[in-house]
């Protein structure tokens, strides 16, 4: 290889959406290229909502150690600590992008790089169409992740693969718990995704059928027939002694609402449900309110998007590779851009890494294909199988410290 | 060392109660050490409740070969399944006593081990004590397993610190996703250990104060007054951003009843809460409702007992010895007691192993030490930190095959 030319530039990369067990080695990955081709690295403190606060942080200080940087790879959630901030159509109110542009423009800022899901790349979106209305010389590009997995333009979305090695791990060990006893049982683990079910869907690698995997597996883009579900359950409780059932927390009814909103069984207590569907603990009550048996709900809650002990080294490595894409796209003139990967085989895996127009992906969902969920909607396909599965290979083991992995942090926030 | 003396006799081994990470391992060392003894050893399929069934398997063809016994001491839950069922005191109903000893008869039995909790430890002892009146040969030993922690008599139990290692993990990454955000918000983590919060205590080893352990710490050995508890987490949202609770599921108010029955602020919806006991959600509603800032329950469920992707090698070797010291004890011709562990020194650790009566542990609990609970009930000491530390050192990675731990199973459920 030719040796690279070095760009003498200053990169403003930052975070935002839910935290992933990838976000981090995205950052590292983007870290690494822009050192490497000579850059400075500054970081935002909670995304562009930081920025606007004057939360800047110098990355090259803490990063250049490259113990630092290796634990930064296997660090959950972010970092640089995430926001929801979103910004207005330039087309309208300018006055964010005003003030966003004067701090980019006091920072001597080249490239911004911001790490996210769908609504992040809303934000960089935006922030290039104002840029390139203004004149400006600054680069935007996004870099996905969402554990979601629900972004188009792209095979699949770095933090996808370690949520579905813990969602399909924790689903295999709870069902062998579940196993255990000696009588009819029915265990419900509902699983996140509200728009789409590709996390709940990760679930079918748990196991063969009757020995771990999920008997039933709902997703948002299969609406639910109710009595057909419980029949089913009756129907597999005559086979075998444990049931198990993967829910997507957005798992809606044949007339599109939400199931667990169905007063008729009753909704949560407490009345706020904004960030906990309950699904799982609607069905368990369902099924033990129409076949009388032991049921049991089981939610993974946050830990399946930060359980970074099990994340995928498949995962860590795209995640971090697409952060360095970014750069060199940044780094060649490119602005308004996202990396993406497009799979090249299957057995064996491989993936290419592109580039696509943010504008094509932003503010769109990808769901499952129809054709990779079961006729009765209550599975998935061997074709949804062999998608995921290479996505969840190798383990990307923690640096232990005492018995439980190891993190990095910012220094301010180390005291 | 001498070589041992051959022992040509048939043990029967059984699982019981909840299940655990190491419960697995400790079936091993059972094993191990009967087969090479010269023993056959049979296991009960779901306790004595298969027994009286005829549900008895060989373990020798399937535990012979070294590599499924290496995959069992990494299998998460009981591989013979377990059971609840409660014998009667045998001074007075002595008919299913009669059954099972009928049975041992049949088979030959010359030992039998039952490996569990607080429960299976009442069952050993009834079994012993109708045995020795009976005139019967047979040696009854019990050895002990419980993520709760509360069997007296013994420095800690298997099971304990693989619990205790996912769950300071667990709360340690939950914490970190927590973090990420730039907003005040409470997240209650909800442990198991419904009379004894030696499992929450753990939480403590989760991080440095503001740094992703748990701010508070709830037990039910100290009982909650309400107010007091919104009072700290008011004061500490002052200081910081992001309040992390750990919540023992058994938390009582001032006046020993649960803390989640309290109608006034609500209970699940649906009514039967018997596994599932809601206190991390009520927490999260009562800050909710006081304090108005973001709040999130998060409850680790059955995944805290059967993670055994994350087991504590230390626990793993412990179960295992425990095992065979009960194996060794039986053959010398004990019966009635249970192998326990003496911690001799904490830095560096070491313990050693004895013999105690079962009817000196059965029926009793025991709970976190007062002085080791913070006086506000609120948190835990460096003591409790120092005895839990140890418990979770090394890791005992699972045998990964296509990205997922691979687990055993009996031959006749591989279908």
């Amino acid at each position: 290889m030719a040796p690279q030319e070095s760009w003498n530039a200053t990169v403003l990369v930052g975070q935002s959406g839910g935290p992933t067990a990838a976000i981090n080695a995205t950052l590292a990955g983007v870290f690494e290229c822009a050192h490497q081709l000579g850059a400075r690295v500054l970081g935002m403190r909670n995304g562009i909502e930081g920025v606007l606060a004057g939360r800047v942080v110098d990355l090259d200080g803490l990063l250049s150690d490259p113990l630092q940087l290796d634990l930064l790879r296997r660090t959950p959630a972010s970092l640089l600590g995430s926001c929801r901030y979103k910004l207005p159509d330039p087309d309208g109110d300018t006055a964010p992008f005003e003030r966003l542009f004067s701090r980019f423009e006091t920072l001597g800022v080249d490239a911004v790089l911001y790490i996210g899901g769908n609504d992040s790349m809303d934000t960089i979106e935006k922030l290039a169409r104002y840029g390139e209305r203004a004149g400006s010389p600054i680069r935007f590009m996004g870099v996905p992740k969402t554990i979601d997995n629900d972004m188009v333009g792209t095979d699949h979305t770095p933090g996808y693969g370690s949520a579905a090695k813990f969602v399909a791990c924790a689903v295999k060990e709870v069902a062998r718990d579940s196993a255990a006893y000696f009588l009819k049982s029915v265990t419900v683990v509902e699983i996140m995704g509200r728009d789409a079910g590709w996390l709940t869907a990760a679930s079918t690698l748990a196991g063969r059928p009757g020995a771990g995997g999920p008997d039933i597996i709902l997703l948002p883009e299969a609406p639910l027939d109710v009595d057909a579900f419980v029949a089913a359950v009756e129907g597999l409780l005559e086979e075998r002694d444990t049931v198990v059932v993967a829910a997507s927390e957005g798992v809606v009814r044949a007339d599109g609402e939400p199931l667990f909103r169905d007063e008729s069984v009753g909704i949560d207590a407490f009345g706020h449900v904004a960030t906990q569907s309950g699904v799982g603990r609607y069905l368990a009550a369902l099924v033990k309110g129409r076949l009388g048996v032991k049921t049991r709900a089981v939610e993974f809650s946050t830990l399946q998007r930060c359980a970074s002990h099990l994340a995928s080294a498949t995962d860590l490595e795209e995640a971090s590779t697409l952060g360095g894409v970014a750069v060199q796209a940044a780094k060649d003139g490119c602005t308004g851009m996202v990396p993406v990967m497009r799979r090249e085989h299957n057995r064996p895996y491989s993936v290419s890494y592109g580039l696509s127009a943010i504008s094509a992906v932003a503010n769109r969902v990808r769901p499952v294909p129809a054709e990779w969920i079961r006729p009765d909607g209550m599975g998935v396909t061997d074709e949804m199988r062999e998608y995921v599965r290479p996505l969840i290979q190798g383990e990307a083991a923690p640096t232990f410290v005492e018995g439980l992995p190891w993190h990095l942090w910012l220094p301010e926030e180390d005291a």
